[in-house]
């Protein structure tokens, strides 16, 4: 059994790179996708890494990932722009939507930019820290196909899709927060299954619909809040999809309907700036963080976190110590990459 | 014990202009916080309807609430404009703020608007409501004073503040989402606590700090899924309150900090027809919704709702029926208006 590898997040990029670059992307195109995989296994998000590659290279040659897309611009006005993505890998849409509006809302101060008909778009919190570590703030949310059931329903009916949040930070590191509209995300019942221990009671119910603790059975998981989260789910639906004539839900949840793989998105990008100075804005961050921190804290707790605290503290580590690939992930990025004549990239000697 | 007592929903609305208009408000500016109780109220949220006019009567009484304030625009651009409110009523802040973003979403497809230094806005969903019902996409997010406890926090430290998200529907009621971030409404927690039953654990920590399931220990909400809940919250306050140097939770939280009431919020309107005709967005909505109603359904549940549906049904009943308004309410609201000379709302007399 291969054990845990662990290399630079730098190597893992590249290695990336090379690897999109030898399933057909252009250049940009696969660096742009291997950022967002570096900075998903970076922060600890190892569900939205490299552990994606061997599912890109399917979805490549299927052609549901469009190997040659060129996402452009369908609706261009000052503070409103619809890209359309032509289905181009999500990353590849996302960066360029988030591009487009943090220039926009460098003139006008926001702008609100929708992406439509893109594919997997990946950690979505990676596109709004973009625009916060740049002095913005940002929203993004994001449709995909039904994994989790919508409230009150037995079967899959709704995006899991995350909302983000994200500000510019007290220092370098923005504010970011990322998370799914089902009470544990689909990675984590996924890593569940792996184990004996039962899962808590409402995080999922089983292929037969009936609530299970069993996490073998565990294979759809349930809205946060039950109508809230799933609430939240079918309005991201609503703001993209249905707003944009590229449907998911209609398409996927009738018995018998076209279930292509397809992901819409909306975002919003304010200029900090364009409202207070950013370093007083900073500086405001910086005390109420303080004072989140000095709170009395309940039973059990060492330290009050912020949104995206531990992301950024898995970074630090693993900008020290490198990123951890475990064996088993190590063999299928060894089994995609030796077909193609790609280098693995070089894991850290330990002294 | 007086009973319940049932009034046309434009009787009970009639009856908070006048109170409010001989507590010193304009016309113009009484009419408009009336309408948003009204709204509550016919929609089932007896917690945001006339039961905050002796709370506001209160508040005007005290210089919280400012009667003679006139919400001015404070940044002026097309796409994003920012309001001070000057203390003004939150409903005559929000509802102008409202009428400004899609009066420039009419024009310029999207319009953020921020609202700084407003008092109680009431019931947020209103505005997104009013955006939706007149073809508009619409968020709305708000902070308020820290009711729940922040996630790892043993005191209120943290906004239940909602956010809200409103499209048109399938006819004239749109869809509407307003979801608190706490487990549960506060209002909800203060309504538990007048009977026996235990809360479910989770919901809400007691006085000292320690978790608690006796309704009437219960004093502080939860977060509704702890970090994500408590993200959330943090989020609106950094998005708004801070970004407008007008914090509430850096005054609020440290021992001895000025504790003045006021809240924030940030609304974002977009025109759909600057994205998709609106009829056919109106089409598919229709098919969506009969789509989730249609699905295979989980154990106990009659029906698949979408969000606001529960809310409009009551306004049905209510239209034909009358707002219940308890006998204990009736006798407060008496009780307010006789002084002022105001003749209450007149009940619907039963065949």
């Amino acid at each position: 059994m291969t054990s845990t590898v662990r290399v630079r997040a730098a190597e893992l990029e590249g290695f990336s790179t090379r690897l999109l670059a030898a399933k057909g992307l252009s250049a940009e195109h696969a660096s742009c996708v291997a950022a967002a995989l570096a900075w998903a296994d970076s922060r600890g998000v190892a569900s939205h890494g490299v552990a994606f590659l061997p599912i890109y290279a399917r979805m490549l040659d299927a052609g549901t990932i469009a190997r040659a897309a060129l996402p452009s611009i369908a609706i261009d006005t000052p503070s409103l722009v619809m890209i359309d993505a032509d289905r181009a890998p999500g990353a590849v849409a996302m960066r360029f939507a988030i591009d487009t509006a943090i220039t926009r809302a460098q003139s006008t101060g926001l702008c609100a930019v929708w992406v439509r008909d893109t594919t997997h778009t990946g950690a979505v919190g990676y596109y709004a820290a973009l625009a916060a570590a740049r002095g913005f703030g940002a929203i993004v949310m994001n449709a995909g196909p039904p994994l989790m059931a919508y409230h009150g329903a037995r079967v899959p009916s709704a995006t899991t899709g995350p909302i983000v949040i994200a500000v510019p930070g007290a220092d370098a590191d923005p504010i970011v927060l990322d998370m799914a509209t089902s009470v544990v995300a689909f990675s984590r019942l996924r890593a569940a299954r792996q184990g004996p221990a039962p899962i808590p009671a409402g995080w999922a119910i089983a292929a037969d619909g009936e609530p299970t603790t069993d996490p073998a059975r565990a294979a759809v998981p349930l809205p946060l809040g039950g109508p809230k989260g799933a609430g939240l789910s079918l309005m991201f639906e609503l703001m993209t999809s249905t707003l944009l004539a590229c449907p998911i839900l209609m398409e996927h949840l009738p018995a018998g309907g076209a279930q292509i793989h397809r992901q819409n998105a909306m975002m919003l990008v304010w200029n900090i700036a364009a409202l207070r100075p950013l370093d007083a804005y900073r500086a405001d961050v910086a005390i109420l963080r303080d004072t989140l921190k000095g709170l009395p804290r309940a039973a059990g707790v060492d330290e009050i976190l912020l949104p995206g605290e531990r992301g950024a503290r898995v970074r630090g580590e693993r900008q020290r110590d490198g990123i951890p690939i475990p064996g088993a992930m190590w063999n299928d990025l060894a089994a995609l990459a030796a077909p193609l004549g790609v280098a693995l990239p070089a894991p850290i000697t330990r002294a």
